[in-house]
């Protein structure tokens, strides 16, 4: 039996980096909910991979779910299509971040995953649970700042609203 | 296009800076949801202010919203009050805090953002979430201690429960 | 009036100690979550408790609840009937924890108090809050690594499904 806990206790990282990383998790919830969504792409390096996966579509090794973009350039005209079509903001959404559990560093690249929920609430005030599910990050450090170099987001329902523009 | 994470990157806190921030959104966060509601207080700064915005308000600057208090001595008037009121406790609140961004220092004074959800069980059991938003907080270190010096609630329902006594 | 912020500034732990108490609260989550139950009972010492207490029951001072384990060989049973019995996973929950409290230290023994939220996703994609509460943690410090010596758990709600077979 071996022993899960002991073994991340080896995973010895330094302050700055585990800053960094914490930084850089609550910084793309921030910018999604607080109608900062042009920061959202600047979280992410140039050939940076970001898809949104169902739980059975992760389970199953599938690639490519719901979202898919292998590049911040279409992060970027993501968000400008968001901005261009959505001139009011029908509903906001809440990220609550889990603790993030680091689970890999090879070199300057370190594997994290975070369970979120995101709460939507509506114009006329009615608030529902619209995901929950877990971050698995790939994480770089360039110049002292972290970046992600993939985000797969795992939704635990095998549903998943494709009308909505917005990121998780 | 500014780099958001490499200036946030530039705000180096010593560890115990962080923690103290960290120990003190927390005790006020339990000291509501564990039946401790005197201890709220405690974690303000004498003249602290405290606030309840919808996020239209906020959106809108208005700087009054459904809750307003500008000293500690009134947040312990509430309190009292709200204990003298309720004899049965007819629900309970549970916060859950995402990771906190610290956005700004200037001197000994931090400023801090943090999204929350609070979820509230009726006598019956039925859970439902009663808020979700973000605290915008300004804190200052006090011998060693982290304390309020202005916490602004910034809900993203428009709705918000006034007969509910306790604070968020 | 006492103050509850100071009085806790005083508890100064190490940055190895702090990350290995949140490692291992993390761990037990996700092994719930990601489908690694057999890791669970790893975070727990050999003579650990674990159980799963109402509000209702804690306040009252009962020491039995809806689960009662004082062993981690009792935990390991546990999860070895929930294998056998479930073929077909029904249903997904999702963790969610809030900054922890460390609330007291004795020699190498530490308490600690974290606010969690479970969601529970169907098979069918309905989400809802299953569980809500806080974990009241006795952590010791073993060859460097954080195991639970005692694990409570305080749900808000009087009702809980003993149907449900996972642990929280």
């Amino acid at each position: 039996m071996s022993n899960v806990i002991s073994s991340n206790a080896n995973l010895q990282l330094d302050q700055n980096t585990k800053d960094a990383i914490s930084r850089l998790l609550v910084c793309a919830a921030h910018s999604i909910d607080n109608n900062l969504l042009e920061n959202w792409p600047l979280c992410f390096n140039d050939d940076a991979t970001y898809k949104v996966l169902t739980r059975t579509d992760f389970d199953l090794g599938r690639k490519v779910g719901v979202w898919f973009c292998d590049s911040k350039a279409m992060l970027v005209d993501r968000v400008n299509s968001i901005r261009s079509v959505n001139v009011f903001e029908p509903h906001v959404y809440r990220h609550i971040l889990s603790t993030t559990e680091i689970t890999e560093r090879k070199d300057e690249k370190y594997s994290a995953q975070t369970n979120y929920v995101v709460i939507r609430t509506m114009y006329d005030g009615d608030m529902a649970i619209f995901s929950t599910g877990r971050y698995i990050d790939e994480i770089i450090i360039k110049n002292g700042s972290a970046l992600f170099q993939s985000r797969t987001v795992v939704t635990d329902s095998i549903r998943y609203d494709t009308m909505v523009a917005l990121p998780l």
